[in-house]
C-alpha cells in the first residue's frame, strides 16, 4: 500500500483527549479540559443577530466572501487594535485564533526548521509545528516570563526560525510575561532575525494587575505576528479570531487560508461583529472576567488551606489555568491514578514539555467547572496528594 | 530578513481574482465567477433555524466540539451516503470541501511527490497541491472523461501518489465521465497503488441523463476519498462540506484539522443538518437546479446561433461551466481584450492547465449571471469572436 507522508511520524494526537473517556463516570470532576464555561455565552444575542443577519443580508451573509475576512469586521478590527498594530501591518481573520499558529507555521517552515516554544507550552501548538515539519527547542518559562539568558543561548545555538510564545495567562500555566521580558524577547528576537509568533487567546480575562503591551506594539522591524481570539470571551463554537502581522507575512497566510478554507463562514465575522458593536461586549467581558476571577479563587482558596508542604503553585492574574509542581518526588501519572478514585480529573504536565520529563507538574482548569465542582475537585485532589506524598495506597 | 518557508516558490495566487478588478466598470456582464446565485439561498429558512438553535441550544452550539464534527450531523451524512459509503469508510465533516483537498494533500504528500490531475483541471486544487510540496503531471480530458491510455502511461512514467479528479460536471469544463471511464479510473488506480481525490461538489446539480455512481462506490480496496459540498445547493457562506474515505486517511485528516480549525463551526453544521432534516432539501435541489438549466439553455442557444465556424463548447448535463475552444489562432487572452470593450469577462483556459499552453480555451460561467445577463454576455462573446476570428481589431 502507498504510504502517507512522513510528517505524521512520532505524532501521538493530544494527551488531553485520552482524558475525556473519564468524564461519562459519574460524579466525575474534570479540572483537566480547557473550554470557557457555557454559561458566559451571550446566546439569545446572538440568536437575535442571527436571525436578523439572514432575514436581511442573506443574500451576502450566505454567499462566498473574501479569503481575508469580511471588509467591515476587518475594518473593526484593526479600530480596536491601534494600540498593537504598527504601520506596515495588515489582519486576517481565522477561522480560530489556532487556525493562525497552522498558517503560519507552515508560511515559515522547511521540512527540519528549528521553532523555539516555552517549556511547557500549549500542546496544539507543539502538534501543528511538528505537522508542518518543525523541530521543537524549548526555553524554560519562569514566574515572570522565559529565562532571557537561555533564551539567546538558544537562539544562538539553534538559529530557529521563530519563537513561539504565550505571554499572558499562558496555557497551561497561567504565567504571565512581565514588562522588562516582554521587551528583552522582542530584542532579542529582533536582533537575531527570528520570527515572534505572539499568541493571545486570553489577554482579555484579566482578574487584577495592569494591563501590559503586547510584545507585537514594540514590533518596528517587521518580526511579530499576533493571534487574537473571541473564543474565550465570546463563543469557541463559532471558530472565529485573527491575526496581525506584517504586510508579507499576512499576505502569504493568505494564500494558504484560500485552500485551508477559501473564508471564514460569513455568518460567524457578522455574528461577532454585531455582538461587538452592540456595545454590550465590555460589559459582557467584565462579568466573565468576574465569574473566572471567582473560580480561580475558589481554587486558591482550597489549595492555600490543604496543599502539603512542598506542593508550590501559580497564581495567574487571569485566564483559565494554573500551574502545580508536587512534593518530593510524587508523580502527577500517580497522582492521576489515586484522583481517579476519588472522582477528578486533571492533565499530567509531562506533555506540555517538547522534551518530555516534568513528571511532578500538571495543570489545574478553572474556567469549565462551577465554582462548588472547583471546591469539591480541589479538596479531592488536595487529598490525594497527601496521601501519594506520604507514600499511601 | 529571514526567509519564508520555500513551498511559495513559482505561486502566483488565482488567475480568477485579478478578473474581478474589472467587475467594478458600469454595465459589465461576468461569466468569470464561479459563486452559486443568491436568489438559490434559503435566507429565510436558516433565519429562523439559527435563531431557534441559538435560543435552545446555545450552551453547547456555541462551545467547542469535536474535529470529527457534529455527532448526529456525522451520522445524518452517513446515513446520505449509503451507495458511495464503504464497510470500512469513515466520514469527516469540513469547513467546505476545499479543506478537504488540503487536509487531503498534507495527508499524502512529502516534497516532490507527485499529483496527477485532469487537463484542464480545479484552479484551487492545483495551488494547493503546490503548496503542500506537490510536483503535478496531467492527464488530457476528454468529453467523457479523462483518456485512460494516458492516465495509465503517465501512473507507469510518474508514479504519482494520487489521482485527483472531479468526474461529474467538470470545474472548469462541465464535463461528466462516464461509467466505464470511472471504472477503469478506479482499476487503474488501485492495480498500481494509487489513490483517488475524488472531488463532487456539483453533482446534486444534474439537468438530464441519469446519475452516475461514484468512483468512491467501486472502492473496495481503500484508495478512493471522496469530497462532497452543500455550497453549491445550500450555501457557500457557511462552509459546510464532508469527506469520506478509508478509516486510515480520514484519521489523518482529522489530526491536521486539529491545528487546521479544531472545528467546523457548530453553528454551520447545525443548520445545515437542520435544513436537510426539514424536509425541504430535495424540493429546494430540484428548484437549484431548474434555474441552472435555464441558465446553461440561455447560453448554448447564442452559442448555438451565433458562435462562428471552428468555435467548439461542452454541453454540460449539470453545474456552473461550459468549456469554449476558439476557432483558428485566436488566443482567448486577445479575445479577453476585445471583450473588456463589449463588457463581458470570462476566465481564459491557460492557468487551468498544469503546464499552460491551450491559448484557445476559456470558462463561462452560467451559475452566477441571470438569464438575462448570460444571453446579453454570450451575444456579446460571440460578436467578439467573430471579431478575433476575422482579424478585426
Amino acid at each position: 500500500m502507498a504510504e502517507f507522508s512522513n510528517r505524521f511520524e512520532g505524532i501521538t494526537g493530544s494527551a488531553i483527549r485520552q482524558i475525556f473517556a473519564y468524564l461519562s463516570i459519574p460524579d466525575m470532576i474534570s479540572l483537566a479540559g480547557g473550554n470557557p464555561s457555557p454559561e458566559t455565552f451571550p446566546a439569545s444575542q446572538l440568536a437575535a443577530l442571527a436571525e436578523k443577519l439572514l432575514r436581511e443580508q442573506g443574500e451576502w451573509v450566505l454567499q462566498y466572501g473574501a479569503t481575508r475576512g469580511v471588509g467591515d469586521f476587518i475594518q473593526y478590527l484593526r479600530d480596536m487594535s491601534t494600540d498593537t498594530m504598527r504601520p506596515d501591518d495588515d489582519l486576517i481573520t481565522l477561522t480560530g485564533s489556532s487556525q493562525g499558529i497552522d498558517l503560519f507555521a507552515r508560511t515559515m517552515l522547511n521540512d527540519g526548521d528549528i521553532v523555539l516554544t516555552e517549556a511547557p507550552t500549549f500542546l496544539g501548538a507543539t502538534q501543528t509545528f511538528r505537522l508542518a515539519g518543525g523541530k521543537l527547542v524549548s526555553v524554560p518559562l519562569e514566574d515572570d516570563g522565559v529565562n532571557i539568558d537561555v533564551l539567546e543561548e538558544k537562539i544562538r545555538q539553534y538559529r530557529p526560525k521563530f519563537f513561539y510564545t504565550m505571554p499572558t495567562f499562558q496555557n497551561p500555566t497561567g504565567v504571565t510575561a512581565c514588562l522588562e521580558k516582554r521587551k528583552a524577547v522582542y530584542r532579542i528576537c529582533a536582533e537575531n532575525d527570528v520570527f515572534v509568533l505572539e499568541d493571545d487567546p486570553y489577554g482579555m480575562l484579566r482578574f487584577e494587575g495592569e494591563h501590559l503591551p503586547s510584545i507585537k506594539s514594540f514590533d518596528d522591524g517587521h518580526h511579530v505576528t499576533r493571534l487574537s481570539s473571541f473564543s474565550k470571551t465570546i463563543s469557541p463554537g463559532l471558530r472565529v479570531g485573527y491575526a496581525v502581522g506584517p504586510k508579507d507575512v499576512i499576505q502569504k497566510m493568505e494564500l494558504l487560508k484560500q485552500g485551508a478554507d477559501v473564508h471564514t463562514p460569513n455568518l460567524s465575522q457578522e455574528l461577532v461583529m454585531e455582538y461587538l458593536k452592540s456595545g454590550e461586549f465590555d460589559a459582557h467581558v467584565r462579568e466573565v472576567t468576574d465569574l473566572y476571577r471567582n473560580h480561580r479563587d475558589a481554587m486558591l482558596e482550597v489549595l492555600d488551606e490543604m496543599a502539603p508542604a512542598g506542593t508550590t503553585y501559580t497564581r495567574p492574574e487571569g485566564g483559565f489555568f494554573l500551574w502545580v509542581h508536587l512534593p518530593g518526588d510524587l508523580s502527577s501519572q500517580k497522582l492521576f491514578d489515586l484522583c481517579l478514585e476519588k472522582k477528578v480529573v486533571f492533565v499530567p504536565g509531562t506533555p506540555f514539555y517538547v522534551d518530555g520529563g516534568h513528571e511532578n507538574t500538571l495543570r489545574l482548569n478553572f474556567s469549565m467547572p462551577t465554582a462548588e465542582q472547583i471546591h469539591t475537585g480541589t479538596r479531592r485532589l488536595c487529598e490525594a496528594i497527601s496521601e501519594g506524598a506520604a507514600g499511601g495506597k
